[in-house]
């Protein structure tokens, strides 16, 4: 198998795109999707200040590497969330990943201790709140996400949000019509209201198997399990079928996506309607000031609920 | 187990509707689903003629015992494919139910025999045409289904489509955005045009399962295996991922059809749109004279193009 690109020996084949590429053609590839996502979807420009939000894992290490490359100015924020030896050795790949670009293009990465803050770990926490595991971790993840972007005056947000991510949950929430959800699936979403920093995913373009090799190519480590708190979700079992189809017809996930980004952007006056629509529902939280569509905000909402559930000295440090 | 209804010994459990049944109940589940269907979608009255698509299978079988016990005048066809030893098992279970309930509701069983009228069976016909063989099945049964429907003044056709077959089609049609038969996967299609008869689908809120169960329960004698050119189709793809999803979330499929039912429903007027444009376009075939879009219709150009495969006396029956 010879690379379509330089003829020389291919070391990834690309069923969708019908090809087969060398490491350094294949890198080449990964870089054009990229630029190319992030220019079709006016992301940001190169002197934009970029946050990336970082989980240790192939696809937000990759991004922060692309966009690096690239000749981005990108800092990251790992939120270590507390789950034991999954996130402890998260927490080291994203170290040791972030010494080495501080080293090279003097970045910085941003650290958030959920275990410092809230004197104890996610599960722990969403089960004093009453929330299921993985929606606490979103809630705490968005609003630390936004609040250092706003706070160190972040142009914009990234997440490494790739194909796979984007087609399951476009898969979930059509299967249940989530028509509010639709309308805000694109990888650029507007920074809708003062206090909300604008959010992209540059990896929209590239599969979790493209990303996996270009990890692996390029010497990235990386968290290989997925989170334990995670097995039997939703989302993997969308991954699951997506997969499926993929394998019987290449290309499935993308005309999926894609198609339907396609369709959204023909619609343009419901995206300003929606930018519309949240500004006029926004306000701040008087709690801590992040915007919210209610009185408190739901990231102080929650952890007043788990405050309940402390001892005194661990609710004393809420 | 007991009967959610009647609370005597239950023989289905139906996860879906949180619900189990004995046999009696579940008749009068299966009952009522579809005069449910029959009438939230205007599918036909009490004096209307209909005639049923039957394949041998168990939806259609179950469609046509159905509509007689509840009080519908309803005929069935049976378009005979020429597949060997399938055709013939079908066939046999056609006829069968056809004698039953002809000898208790005086109802006509109409057969439309491929190989008399083509002097070959659907695969050799396709392989002469270089259509695929589902492709050119479904031309010859909509056309003969049609051609009957008109000629024997019946007010509308009714298919067995369940909520499996509507879920996969949709599913497919959506993974490809084909707005262009998204627009026409309603359970209801009205008479669009003079030559075309009105289409109904009364099967669309019962499962695959269900009907299984009901065929089963209810002694209706059907062919039970696949068709053997249908093994592998995307459409048996996206049964089975849908049903992998509906394992872990029972009412997955039902959520998804019905939703986008109700989603459709809303915009309205795109779908007498798609009735008017689709009038502005059809015009008699030059060669039959049902309705096409083209100068001659697909049916009729496919028998042609199959004609040049056939030797003399084969070419000159066609």
């Amino acid at each position: 198998m010879n690379c379509t690109k330089c003829k020389t020996r291919a070391v990834i084949r690309l069923p969708r795109h019908n090809a087969a590429f060398c490491k350094n053609c294949f890198n080449g590839f990964v870089h054009d999707q990229v630029a190319r996502a992030i220019k079709s979807e006016k992301m940001f420009e190169k002197d934009d200040r970029i946050l990336i939000a970082v989980s240790g894992g192939k696809d937000s290490l990759a991004l922060w590497d692309i966009l690096l490359k690239l000749g981005y100015r990108a800092d990251a924020l790992y939120v270590n969330l507390g789950i034991g030896g999954y996130s402890e050795q998260s927490h080291a790949k994203v170290t040791k990943f972030g010494e080495v670009v501080s080293a090279s293009y003097g970045v910085t990465l941003h650290l958030h201790m959920l275990e410092q803050e809230a004197g104890t770990g996610i599960r722990e926490l969403a089960q004093f709140a009453h929330r299921p595991t993985c929606s606490a971790c979103g809630t705490i993840k968005r609003y630390q996400f936004n609040r250092v972007a706003i706070d160190k005056h972040y142009d914009v947000m990234a997440t490494g949000h790739n194909l796979d991510d984007e087609a399951a949950r476009l898969l979930g929430n059509i299967l249940h019509w989530q028509d509010e959800y639709l309308d805000k699936q694109g990888p650029s979403l507007p920074a809708s209201v003062e206090g909300f920093a604008k959010k992209v995913k540059p990896l929209y373009r590239l599969s979790e198997r493209e990303l996996a090799a270009y990890a692996v190519l390029n010497r990235i480590d990386y968290i290989v399990e997925e989170c334990p708190m995670a097995k039997g979700s939703k989302m993997l079992q969308y991954k699951e079928v997506l997969n499926r189809l993929e394998t019987e017809s290449p290309g499935t996930k993308q005309t999926f996506y894609w198609g339907f980004l396609e369709k959204q952007s023909k619609k343009q006056p419901s995206a300003t309607t929606m930018s519309e629509k949240d500004q006029a529902i926004l306000q701040p939280c008087s709690s801590c000031s992040q915007p919210t569509t209610a009185e408190v905000c739901s990231y102080c909402k929650m952890m007043a609920r788990a405050k309940g559930g402390f001892s005194g000295e661990q609710a004393a440090r809420l």
